[in-house]
């Protein structure tokens, strides 16, 4: 029998979880939870069933670690603690700037229970925390750069659907080759946030829109688009299905720094990712953390973990003699 | 008062650790150990003194991790083990081949003597295995690729130079940009290893030495030169010397791998390093990690770790909160 994952949610993230199962021998999907009515839920594994959120409790001998599939504005905020109650649980929480409370109160549930609860675990945050991490440990004097893209961002594709006359959206997100290649380059500039990405958009207006108004309305709006290049194209739905149906993303982590006794030596470090699928991706990245949960929690440990406290070997199938042998 | 730290070996990469000690204000170069007259070694740092190896096992209270920067044919398999009985000891044992037994041997002292033993630390082994982990752990379905380079290969060079008429020589190994190009496009190309890497050769030949059959002898070279495009290039020393005298290195560690119910999906995880000095980032990989062998052993950790087994806080001189507030 392998370690029996519960997923928690089955939108794009959760059924990426299920697919990634389906490629780890040493895992099975016990069940799907969700909060709609379990009936109307067809998933994808024969094997598994499909039960109510509220269920899930009852449930708790017959999974070893719980992935929760939520969104971090409301979902995982409140689902994260609570199941970390009874289960070991993996979470996607990439809100930056409230990750220090979710983190405290994942951990006074999970110290409290017994359990493991990892947070945070995808590319960003995930395996970019874990390649910004490694690169400030081994060039501690130099400059840190995360690029994104290109890929679809879900909230500004969601920011330009919200505006009078538009039928559909798509936004992606773009870095400036050029900024790029200097940091490549090793020349640590500096860099506003104009100049690091520009912003596409594909809008499919209404019948009879006022275009000028939507393309202004697009790249004047605060927060979104007023601080970054961005082009607007109206396409028409058969374009948009036929073109952008996709959820690529992906980006770069990069430092460059300085060594030698007086700083005569440089070196750049790169991490990428060129993904077809985010959230399918994401959800890979979680399955190999809740490999690390479970044999975490089966040593006895517990307590609230990101990316940064598990040993890499915790997320191979293989064992130690395994993975020095073919991957040392 | 920092962490102490020992350096056993005054070359390229001892110096390199002192180099890097300088660039972690939480560790103080305690004392360097050579085989050599301690008195004709000079060295950068002036609150540290030099000794002979014979003397370091006396001196074990003053030192918190010895880094032993030995060469790993026939230094590190004696001395790691040796020095492992009384120092939290760390190395870059690089012969892929050998470390099981390398591991073992660290293991049993070790253990033995409650230190701990990393070993294989710095780029290959060492980020790159991390990076093979990592991506291995994700897509568990897909291809490794690793490439070297532009840098400078030591045991090339070496063979070069030992052939008649050669007075000195340089090997760079190159990687294929085509091979590079069809890899990070995803299309998981099966490779040669003549389709991987080119060598180029730069030679300064002694007076009168027939070029023609020195670069007859590098290009059929078996192991180091026959299965690759070679490009040998005769220079004068003082083209050697101005243009010749870095030791930089790098290279990719690339998988690509697909996800999805029908493997529809895929993605590519590309990791790399451009170094201007080789021994300089290696030395400072093994110092971030001898801050990773302090802390274990403060825990009361001990026996033999690989880069695999360290949970990457540990290579931090933040505390966990810290880094989860600005790296995650």
């Amino acid at each position: 029998m392998g370690i029996r994952i519960g997923i928690l949610g089955y939108g794009n993230l959760g059924r990426g979880v299920e697919c990634a199962i389906r490629h780890n021998d040493d895992m099975e999907l016990a069940a799907v939870f969700t909060r709609r009515d379990p009936s109307a839920v067809k998933i994808l594994t024969e094997t598994a069933g499909v039960y109510n959120a509220a269920d899930a409790i009852a449930m708790k001998d017959e999974i070893d670690v719980l992935i929760i599939c939520g969104g971090s504005a409301t979902d995982l905020p409140v689902q994260t603690p609570e199941y970390a109650k009874y289960f070991n649980v993996i979470d996607s929480f990439d809100t930056h700037a409230r990750i220090p409370e979710h983190f405290a109160s994942v951990d006074k549930a999970a110290s409290e229970n017994g359990n493991i609860g990892i947070i945070s675990v995808g590319w960003d945050p995930g395996m970019f925390s874990l390649n910004r991490l490694y690169a400030n440990a081994i060039l501690t004097n130099g400059e840190d750069y995360t690029f994104w893209g290109k890929g679809v961002s879900q909230g500004h594709s969601d920011a330009v659907r919200r505006i009078a006359g538009v039928k559909d959206a798509k936004q992606y997100t773009i870095p400036v080759q050029n900024a790029l290649d200097a940091v490549r380059g090793g020349e640590a500039p500096e860099l506003t946030t104009r100049e690091k990405h520009t912003r596409e958009c594909f809008v499919v207006p209404e019948e009879g829109a006022d275009l000028a108004r939507i393309e202004k309305e697009i790249k004047t709006m605060p927060n979104y688009f007023s601080d970054y290049d961005t082009t607007v194209h109206f396409i028409t739905e058969e374009e948009m299905a036929r073109d952008h149906s996709g959820i690529p993303h992906g980006g770069f982590v990069i430092r460059s720094g300085k060594t030698g006794w007086n700083d005569e030596n440089n070196h750049v470090i790169e991490y990428s990712l060129k993904l077809d699928s985010n959230p399918e991706f994401t959800a890979s990245v979680l399955v190999a953390y809740a490999r690390a949960a479970y044999r975490m929690n089966q040593e006895g440990q517990k307590g609230c973990k990101t990316v940064f406290d598990i040993p890499p070997a915790y997320l191979s199938a293989m064992d130690g003699a395994e993975i020095r042998r073919h991957l040392l």
